[in-house]
């Protein structure tokens, strides 16, 4: 089961894809979709929203999973972050697929055990649970898995979101077995 | 020249369309994009693009105008319409649509002289500007101009940024010309 996790931003969108299969999780694609700095509001809303498609339409995940917004912020943060989540919201609504959300404690909670974990704790915990090395080059097939070069948060934080998801997911599984 | 105006909101966005010839100014067309209450808010962003592509498909306008929003809000009601409003800007860049912003101060002072004015005095002025009557009818080609039915303050709200548009436009222009 493949599980997109986003960390949207207006300016830099982190992307992570995770395949799920059974308890056992491996990373499939990772990157930003990236708008330039001076491009105005709505060009890079509808670049984000374009990227995202092309990469619904190349990889087809089953859920996609986001962190809620974070009520502590100032406001002009809030509405930038906000309106790149509804544009990317609404792409992913117009496609069908599932969304789950979570707050960022229960992100960082479910990746490192600890709700208040910094960005580096998180980084270094989503490379271990998808088996990569904190290494630096790019990953490609048959080649050693390693962390690839230039990973930002915006990349870690959205695969800590999908890996929140599928974790998230074999509970509820579990629970509905139980 | 058709100028579009949005009053974004995840369950209503009002809209208005304005047509400038000169300094003359005609309604050509109001009413709301409306979602289910029970709808999450992924369908509705989704269904609110859906509509206004629609909208835009059908009237091609020049120009869309929405206020700017408004910093003092609580957070919940900030991210509910920066979120509507971030889903309307993608739809209106991914359409190359040229958008205006304006405050809301800016639009109230625009249509009534009072950036302090409240719904009842934006309303009664978008009437008088447009030359409807304040009436209950439906508009309708040869029929007299009247204001529709049920007109709530998302229309209204939303004609008033269109004509506040129209009107700054015009300035402009003259700004150009002197």
């Amino acid at each position: 089961m493949l599980i997109l996790g986003l960390d949207p931003g207006s300016l830099k969108t982190g992307f992570g894809l995770v395949e799920k299969q059974g308890s056992s999780l491996k990373l499939v694609d990772a990157g930003c979709l990236t708008c330039g700095k001076d491009w105005e509001l709505p060009r890079r809303l509808a670049h984000i929203c374009r990227e995202l498609q092309v990469l619904l339409d190349a990889r087809n995940p089953v859920l996609a999973a986001l962190e809620s917004p974070f009520h502590g912020m100032n406001s002009r943060s809030l509405i930038v972050l906000a309106q790149a989540r509804g544009a990317l919201l609404a792409t992913l609504g117009l496609a069908g697929i599932e969304i789950r959300e979570y707050s960022p404690a229960e992100v960082k909670s479910s990746v490192t055990g600890n709700g208040r974990a910094d960005k580096d704790q998180v980084s270094r915990m989503v490379q271990l649970l998808l088996g990569l090395q904190a290494g630096v080059q790019t990953p490609a097939p048959g080649k050693p898995k390693t962390a690839p070069k230039g990973w930002g948060p915006d990349v870690t934080d959205a695969l800590a979101v999908a890996l929140c998801c599928a974790q998230r997911f074999r509970l509820e599984q579990l629970g509905r077995k139980g």
